[in-house]
């Protein structure tokens, strides 16, 4: 049987744990495939560097582009990451007519849509299971088991750092700084942490799992977003006294009308009882609602080496099987040509905390303001007394800008010395 | 686009809500396929009796035969169940190089190869993502996303009925026939529970997933069962008062040297801590250990019209673009060829209570019994004294055989009064 050959651009984390499956896995990857998978190059930025796993260094080469054209090569992996070399690089081999497996969560987010004309053009697959939540098979579900029902809302937790640090907060009452500092020294954060912390990953992601699940083209200058750097100890505590936990969530949810999608990354309490709130640690999970399907959930590592080197050699196996029986997989999905909604027109729920003036007719005054903007509110309590008095209000479910308009508003009331705390509360029915 | 025509085998909970989806979604369906999916005809039993959905009644047939041979069919969908007519009626069809959608478990881990072989000489798609676990996506992240991947352990809730008992007797202390009693009706047992309760659903299931994970052939007769039938409330709360809960599992595991497969169903105490713990009610989750991709956990609803409908119209939509395409999916993969291994050399651990006589030298009796079948102790507890002395052992990892022998050999050794209660740990770690 002839072989198919690879090319794989990068050679880091993910790259060298791909090259250490291939081969420690080519007899059960062959009969998967029905033909054996060839190394036919390794692109890297620097030849002399010390590697994780050995190559055979005539596989090396810093001539990507001509690698990703070369006539025998049927497949590309890319795991550089960024948006370039690697969208030239991806979109020359698939208009060269190779079937391309990535992880570059950030150039489709970016520019999806390029990619994806490129693999209609060239006839080929465009794969990427490990751009979104790692491991998990997640992608796949989303394109081809749910194709025949409605997606309604996708609540995630996608960034591993994000997720360690907020779980260290919550476990040991750290500050985000001391949890960032831990995070860093075990390695699940970045030395310029910006990309997690700030939400630009979970964001990316959030992008690539609305267009899937909304069958639309969504970006990631789409996505509202809205990181965990000014999260406090006090936040984190006052959500677990009130039996819940912050976490980070990508939410892509569908209008009641069906026209439109929100699609945000920011922090929110959910309670403790929802699956969600369990994710620990680096962990991912990722909950989807579908109108037949119900509730269902997807958990495992988003992140690391070997972990993600497995969603993209499952994904290397059915575009090689595709290859071999002349066929490509499902395209992309845009025809509902669904608009992201502004960040204003999404319906959520606050927690706020009040610092108040403890006098009579205070509370008649703030609920007064929460009527003004059609904003019910749910729950009210005060804590501590006189100087120290607080007031602890979860609303109903309302759009967010009537909910910013309240907060706004409350920071003009006189009776009100500070607004101590906002944080949406998600993955509760109002 | 000339449209694809779909036949329907059976017209209850399932296939009712097969019909309404169709009807209901049929343009999204329509672009999604890239062609529409037309009702060619749906096979009943009796044509008058009265149906959840409304059909065309020229639509309906007593001759499922006729229909599934039809020159216009493309697709057929059984949602009978039950060994016959279904197998007859599924290899008619695949023979006719029609493609098959089936949610029928029974019959796919009783006869599993004859319908695979059928689909292979017909040249036509065999999908069955709705036989185990319901609407959530297992089967094709099983075999296609984990392609690339070696898979050590499936560990599963997958039969509701059973969890929603447990899951009561656990948080009412329900007994056994208490709580399935509020389980039949609330319509989550059946008036004839044997299949749930006695696991041969949960078996049947079992072989299924051991197939797709392990690239071999099992059967529901090679799965060793157990049911939940003998749990008592006292074993659920002493489960309780150590940080376990009882569940019942489908476990299927890789030997070490990776020759050999173990696929049992049978009740486990687990620990709270673990992400299966905290499955409730009704609902399904399934735990997949695999090299790569480390721990990775799949939830939702196991059963049930609308989410099973789910998964069928997920299959349909594949299958279908598959034809459009000229091409097939995936077939079984059973190249690895693993043997089942005998219940016996499944490694697994203990939980055991004995009423004892409280008089020195009676732990000194009981641990030279499991040191001489080589089984180590990790926890010995006694409580209670005089008549109520109990001892409450847990043992490291030993083959089942062990165990057993060692259950055997306590029962008769005369300082035990009675082996209260022998229960497997599982999702611990040694």
């Amino acid at each position: 049987m002839k072989p198919l050959k690879v090319a794989l651009l990068g050679c880091g984390v993910v790259g060298s744990q791909v090259i250490r499956l291939m081969h420690e896995q080519a007899a059960d990857l062959t009969a998967r495939v029905g033909a054996p998978l060839e190394l036919a190059g390794v692109a890297v930025r620097r030849l002399g560097r010390k590697r994780d796993v050995e190559v055979d260094p005539a596989l090396l080469t810093t001539d990507a582009e001509s690698l990703v054209t070369r006539d025998d090569v049927d497949i590309v992996i890319e795991v550089i990451g960024g948006i370039e070399p690697a969208r030239t690089l991806i979109v020359s081999a698939l208009s060269k007519g190779k079937s391309v497996v990535t992880a570059n969560k950030a150039l489709l987010a970016e520019d999806g849509g390029t990619l994806h004309e490129a693999a209609r053009t060239g006839n080929g697959d465009l794969y990427f299971e490990a751009s979104v939540a790692g491991a998990i098979p997640l992608l796949r579900p989303l394109r081809e088991s749910l194709a025949g029902d409605h997606v309604k809302r996708v609540l995630g937790i996608v960034n591993g750092t994000t997720n360690y640090i907020l779980d260290k907060m919550d476990s040991s009452g750290a500050s985000f700084t001391d949890a960032l500092e831990e995070a860093q020294t075990l390695g699940y954060a970045e030395a310029d942490p910006t990309a997690d912390v700030e939400g630009f990953d979970a964001a990316a992601k959030a992008a690539i799992l609305a267009g899937l699940a909304f069958h639309s083209r969504v970006t990631a200058a789409e996505v509202h977003r809205e990181g965990i750097t000014e999260i406090t100890a006090t936040d984190v505590a006052s959500a677990k006294a009130m039996g819940y936990v912050i976490k980070l969530l990508a939410i892509c949810a569908r209008s009641d009308d069906g026209r439109s999608v929100g699609v945000r990354v920011h922090p929110a309490m959910i309670p403790r009882s929802h699956p969600l709130a369990g994710v620990r640690e680096a962990y991912n999970a990722v909950f989807v609602e579908a109108e037949s399907a119900g509730q269902l959930m997807f958990y495992g590592k988003g992140a690391g080496g070997a972990p993600t080197a497995s969603a993209v050699l499952g994904d290397l196996v059915a575009v090689a099987r595709n290859r071999l029986a002349g066929t490509r997989g499902p395209e992309e999905s845009t025809y509902a040509e669904r608009v992201v909604h502004p960040m204003g027109e999404t319906v959520t729920r606050c927690h706020v905390a009040l610092d108040v003036a403890d006098k009579p007719g205070v509370l008649a005054r703030v609920a007064d303001l929460f009527a003004k903007h059609d904003v019910s509110i749910q729950t009210v309590r005060q804590e501590g007394h006189g100087d120290d008095a607080q007031l602890v209000i979860v609303t109903h479910r309302a759009t967010d800008a009537a909910l910013t308009a309240t907060m706004e508003g409350l920071r003009e009331l006189d009776i009100v010395r500070a607004v101590a705390s906002v944080m949406r509360v998600e993955g509760d029915d109002d």
